[in-house]
């Protein structure tokens, strides 16, 4: 079998791309001092479409209100499904809609934060784009970051994705519920993340069943 | 809620995409010319991760390998999982890792293509990178897109991304097999692609029981 690896330049649209890193880590690290300076915490949600990232954010945000005044920052390609779902009385919603872009950056993160009252706030969950390549060179100020996958995405999830499980703190393998119908084993995803990375917590949680929820909350020591 | 739309230049990478769009459609029409040259058909097989592209791509293989010469092309970030489970004694692949680029580009299917005999071939599947939302934007020459979705991957998967299903010919709903068990509708996943790309043919399929993958040959045309 042949195994092709491009070389620099190679890649039509990649030679360009590390001004625009350079660009978005210095707006990450503003969005950085402007959240610490309201004394607002961040967490960045990233995984793939339908890993569900905002049922997850949905059961972290209802157990957190408890304790924290809560904003969400909900980033889609063009719809505003997620960010209805999640917006409660209690709970401020701001949708970011990327038209065709795979991912968040800095920049509208830093819109974002404009169309919030940050010192109303404790804690923001932002939800990235459904996508478990692009986000992850792409740091958007945030303190921690999540990484959802779902065992229904099948075996090989985290292996083919090791770029973006570099950058978690939290792991969180959903849909554990599913896993025998599927024939994926979540023990052999979390394995594969502390080969990548062993510093990240990697939790098993069922957002369907509400389990495992009160376990995020605590390796997210926030 | 708030919803940001972002204006011109306000995304960070997008300014200068425009030109590589170009490049990359004018590669994109040399292949085809290469292609015809040399009589050979070639098909993009794009979806999410674990959408279940392999499978299906290895049982139209399967299938079409008593008409066809079949060759194939696997794009990936940096595993070849995908390229060794569709090589066989009757069929070439040729692998492409990607690296953190999140989608294949005209540019690289050439150079898998100069590593392909087309003269021994009749038929390319080109597996995509896993990704609902890059892809749709790189054309690579071939004649046919197939989108793959799974009921797994939960019920908004069609309406959070137009742009891929406008680019489709056939748009295979996989795992209808599991359709009860997650509660999500094959036949409400059709209609939201209709609505989009009226022109495109839905096709339920159950890679894990073989089922549908004739209808899906006939749907290609080839």
């Amino acid at each position: 079998m042949e195994i092709i690896k491009p070389e620099e330049g190679e890649i039509l649209d990649i030679e360009l791309e590390e001004d625009f890193l350079k660009r978005n880590k210095k707006l990450a690290e503003e969005n950085r001092v402007l959240l610490e300076k309201h004394k607002v915490r961040a967490i960045d949600v990233m995984g793939s479409i339908g890993s569900g990232k905002t049922s997850l954010i949905g059961l972290l945000s209802s157990f957190l209100s408890k304790i924290f005044k809560i904003g969400i920052i909900a980033g889609d390609l063009t719809t505003d499904i997620d960010a209805k779902r999640l917006e409660g009385e209690e709970i401020k919603v701001v949708q970011i809609n990327t038209g065709k872009e795979c991912h968040l950056d800095a920049n509208l993160v830093k819109k974002a934060l404009q169309n919030l009252e940050l010192d109303k706030i404790d804690l923001i969950f932002i939800e990235n784009v459904g996508n478990l390549i692009c986000p992850a060179e792409f740091p958007l100020g945030a303190h921690k970051r999540i990484v959802v996958v779902s065992v229904t995405e099948g075996p090989w999830m985290v292996v083919k994705h090791p770029y973006i499980f570099e950058e978690a703190d939290v792991v969180v393998i959903n849909k554990v519920d599913l896993s025998e119908a599927m024939g994926v084993s979540p023990g052999k995803l979390a394995k594969d993340v502390e080969k990548i990375n062993p510093k990240a917590k990697t939790i098993p949680v069922s957002c369907r069943k509400k389990e495992g929820i009160e376990e995020v909350i605590k390796a997210l020591n926030l």
